[in-house]
């Protein structure tokens, strides 16, 4: 996920942070709220009771996700946005969206500036030399190999940096220190990522040397928090980085013994034109007249981890998902897979596929874009006529600890301009009390999933895809007995 | 801590790996353990109640500990062995030690060879192109600002390595993927610490490249766990470092897949003669003729962190112990605080101290080199003769939840030799559970540390050193009335 707000609305309390106590602790959830319905049992006139059995059977048994976030992360690794390495995904993808069976695999192109990260290093010069751990976020101006060297500045948030005179930063390094509590749903990120996105062009226009920020992370490791950010307005680019989050603690450890504190700071950066591409995929319905339902992630990732939970989890997902309704049989509707290219640098992706599809009609659209943790919550925005489709994706929800939300929204990172335009689509949320632990870091990587909680993701999708799809037919051979 | 075996009796459970939860469940657990008592309450016959009272006003309200623990962590910072950064930290100390009030403050200096980490860098190359993150161990070799280029060759363990045919590893990077798996007490590692210890002497000698090992931790951060190893046998140095626990598993998988394996490794490094110093202070006794007491931890940390549990914790505990009873009176016995120098690249510090001093009688020995977590164990080898003052001992640290256990063993790095030696000492166990999460990483930063667990620490320490000194005589104004 690069850059998207989330609203507040919490019911369902978060699980631990350790991964094997999240991963007990949602075993035993899972055991508690999703009783598996044997064929025999009749189930409430609300829920279709095929789609109930696939969901119970994703529940149980799902693999194709993890063998797709596994295989990703594992043959590609990071492969950040319009780079060789995010065309070696594209490739990689195309090969196992074709292996699994589905038809109309394809790969459509778009053009985007490529940033790419160099050489970084930060250190106190004075009053206490020592190292500091920094990363450059995206889009940040290059120092050059000599690197700039000057005194802090310290703000305690962008408000702050605002409202601090011109004099106070010119020719300095800007520190702000806003602090980003975790919370399951992830709205801090609105709130707390300001640094990130506004600081860089407040401090570039005040004549600020350069800028860097406490990570925005909840997290208490030496691991940076990189993230996209742009400078506007016509502010020229300064370098700008994050600290890690125990940097940032140290940094005003050392600022509040009152003497001046003078950093040294290398970002080296480059970028240039290049290119990147979404990669789509489809399980055709019975009936290609009506409009099909688009289900997605986002492929490229940041470079520090490999982007197992951003978003290698959200493609593998989304695949698995469509995946389970073509093993049953066929949809009614298209189900189209889209793993979309570039979202981290700015949502060229979901631009250029709202650029081409945007103004067709689409029964939905759903991305997961959230991590792997377990699925607490569905919104749904279908329409006032469409009410009993978004009641039964509650209901058959329901069993698997997912409360239902909001009739009127949803959410998604590439796919929000779209929704924003005015087509329909569901939202589901994942828990992220440790979203932010992780989040554009270099600890974005396999062993922070949960097989477990991933295989209830699956069926969560499943679920709703079955629903969406407007029923499945078995395949012939199979109905002939 | 360096390297030293802990021997394993286990009857605590370890608090959570969370710092917030560590936090709360310690509060709980000190409040439901440590009753204060009264002045006016009458304590059992076998403990001092000058010590009680001593112990319960640590526990409450002692800040000497985390105040030379915040301050060296942050005004010096990473003080590795031998460098102008420990010398910094060796002027922070007889500093902070004078300012404290110790008598003798003096700094004893001794010749060592230094190890200094340069560039690093690793990476696949094929089959599967991507960044991995590494660290070189303490006497690695250097590879050159060129690198090295060669097949892994991957093994589940030393014994794997050492079975293997010279031909088989000659010529390629060694990969040992012995993994190490969190215990209370610390003692895994001893057995899983082998690949670090042993590994580089064994691949060299068969001819290896270079070797990359899995982290000696228990975490699943980005974070590689650095630590001494040495070549031994005539064994010419080789690169040697150790990859983070995340890539240790991302190149196992990779290997799994079964095609050749090809690694880029950048180690750079350098070596120089150089000096180190112990800084020693001293409490002094009302008999200088009788054997000191002495207490200390080491000084030196190793480069990546700031050295906050290893072993920032351990000076300040030891330190802020005797502080707490120079505060109260004077000890009969003398009590010699050591910051030991240059423990991390081999005991140094100890043992420039044992020749000097070795041959002398002392009254105890005790280090703290393990952490700031809560204390749950004491060990003592204090003779047969003196079994009462060790039942003592057991007797006022009760309350704090520390179990007695042997009375004929304790251990520590610096002093370990000496312990060897003959001399008598007493052992003060941390919980060690999250203790190899951190040890040897960029991670190892102050916000690691419990506040309230460090304040158990220090009163366990000032109980202890309560019963050793013999009794407290209260300073000559305050008994005027």
């Amino acid at each position: 996920m690069a850059d998207f707000r989330r609203t507040a609305v919490t019911s369902f309390h978060g699980v631990a942070s350790h991964p094997s106590m999240v991963r007990s602790l949602l075993a035993a959830a899972l055991l508690a709220t999703a009783a598996p319905l044997a064929a025999q049992v009749h189930v409430s006139p609300a829920v279709d009771p095929k789609v109930a059995l696939l969901r119970d059977k994703a529940l149980d048994g799902d693999n194709y996700a993890w063998e797709i976030v596994e295989g990703l992360t594992t043959e590609v690794g990071p492969r950040l946005a319009g780079t060789e390495a995010e065309a070696r995904a594209r490739d990689w993808a195309v090969r196992r969206l074709t292996a699994m069976g589905f038809a109309n695999v394809r790969v459509e192109p778009f053009d985007m500036p490529v940033w790419v990260r160099g050489y970084e290093h930060a250190e106190i010069v004075a009053p206490f030399p020592q190292p500091m751990v920094v990363a450059a976020l995206g889009n940040s101006g290059s120092t050059g190999p000599a690197g700039v060297t000057g005194e802090i500045v310290a703000f305690d948030s962008v408000d702050a940096l605002k409202a601090a005179p011109d004099d106070l930063v010119r020719g300095k390094i800007v520190f702000v220190d806003h602090r980003m509590p975790a919370n399951q749903d992830g709205s801090g990120y609105g709130e707390f990522g300001a640094p990130r996105r506004q600081g860089p062009t407040i401090a570039s226009k005040k004549g600020a040397l350069a800028i860097v920020i406490r990570s925005i992370g909840t997290d208490h490791h030496r691991n940076p928090h990189t993230g996209v950010m742009s400078f506007s307005d016509g502010a020229k680019p300064i370098p700008a980085g994050a600290l890690t989050v125990p940097d940032a603690e140290q940094l005003v450890r050392i600022l509040k013994r009152g003497q001046p504190v003078t950093m040294r700071l290398v970002l080296q950066s480059q970028t240039h034109q290049g290119q990147s591409a979404n990669v789509i995929a489809e399980v055709p319905g019975r009936d290609p007249s009506l409009p099909p339902i688009l289900v997605g992630g986002h492929l490229d990732s940041w470079d520090q981890g490999t982007g197992a939970i951003d978003d290698g989890a959200g493609v593998a997902i989304a695949t698995a998902a469509a995946k389970q309704i073509m093993d049953a049989g066929r949809p009614l509707r298209t189900i189209r897979i889209i793993w979309f290219g570039a979202e981290e640098p700015g949502l060229f992706g979901g631009n250029a596929y709202r650029a081409k599809y945007g103004k067709q009609p689409h029964h939905a659209l759903i991305e997961s874009d959230f991590g792997a943790d377990k699925i607490w919550k569905v919104d749904s925005k279908l329409g006032d006529a469409r009410k009993p489709e978004a009641e039964a994706i509650g209901k058959v929800l329901a069993p698997l600890g997912i409360v239902t939300g909001s009739f009127t929204e949803a959410d998604g990172s590439d796919i929000g301009p779209m929704l924003a335009d005015g087509l329909p689509g569901v939202g589901l949320s994942q828990d992220g009390t440790r979203y932010f632990d992780l989040h554009h870091t270099p600890d974005d990587t396999l062993d922070k999933i949960d097989p477990a909680q991933l295989r209830q993701n699956v069926a969560a999708w499943t679920a709703v895809l079955g629903v969406l799809s407007g029923g499945i037919e078995e395949p012939k051979a199979r109905k002939r007995r």
